[in-house]
């Protein structure tokens, strides 16, 4: 995949918000920390939403049910010229072990420190292969 | 509708992401501002977006086949104890004039200072009726 801005925006932040959608056409969104290897995204279903039980596996039934999904990647500002966003549009598959996994899993322990405290080794993740990624930045650098 | 931490987040934060979803069951995602008078979410299709031509009405065309749609308000912080959001899921419609219309441009006005060299008042707003609203913080207050 080409290098461009796009590229290093997704590698450079923290935190997206992730579609899917369910039966009947209804979409759901939540914000997931991700991994991004420039071929994949990876994003756990971690241990911080256990609290909502069905809520957060809303999210693994629908790409169950439907595996397109849609992530946007944006950094917001009072100074609009300075708003852009990134929007990868992908097929997922949940994936809960094997090489790919790990792989997976390496990724988020590396990039969010956080988990030190919360092992993701025994948790399933998204796996996202994108499809089309598109950018829109308010001034063009 | 109850006044909880939920209706505050909603009104003091700047941006969600909203996901609608287009035909095929294709979500589609952007960043947006909006405005909110704990009845109605207001979201302007306005001239920021004008350059992605085709991208910027994916939205619209979403609406108008599929009213259903999601919408996350979050606050994201490397401090994990601090994670919070709200999902609005609702029935969209866009409104290009009368009296709905008037008062929807001027919430977005009134919240949004940056529109005074942007002028809404001819822009169509998208309308979301919320009929579920769910949150989640990492520590409950």
């Amino acid at each position: 995949m080409k290098k461009d801005w796009k590229q290093d925006f997704i590698l450079n932040h923290r935190v997206a918000r992730l579609a899917t959608v369910g039966t009947e056409a209804l979409p759901h969104i939540v914000p997931i920390v991700y991994a991004y290897d420039r071929e994949h995204l990876y994003t756990p279903i971690d241990e911080k939403l256990k609290r909502v039980g069905a809520l957060s596996l809303q999210r693994v039934r629908d790409v169950e049910a439907n595996p397109h999904v849609a992530l946007v990647i944006d950094r917001y500002s009072e100074d609009w010229t300075q708003l852009a966003w990134v929007q990868v549009r992908g097929k997922a598959e949940i994936v809960a072990s094997g090489s790919r996994h790990a792989a997976a899993i390496a990724l988020l322990h590396e990039k969010y420190p956080q988990y030190q405290t919360m092992p993701l080794d025994e948790r399933p993740v998204i796996i996202i292969e994108p499809r089309r990624i598109v950018g829109w930045r308010a001034i063009e650098k």
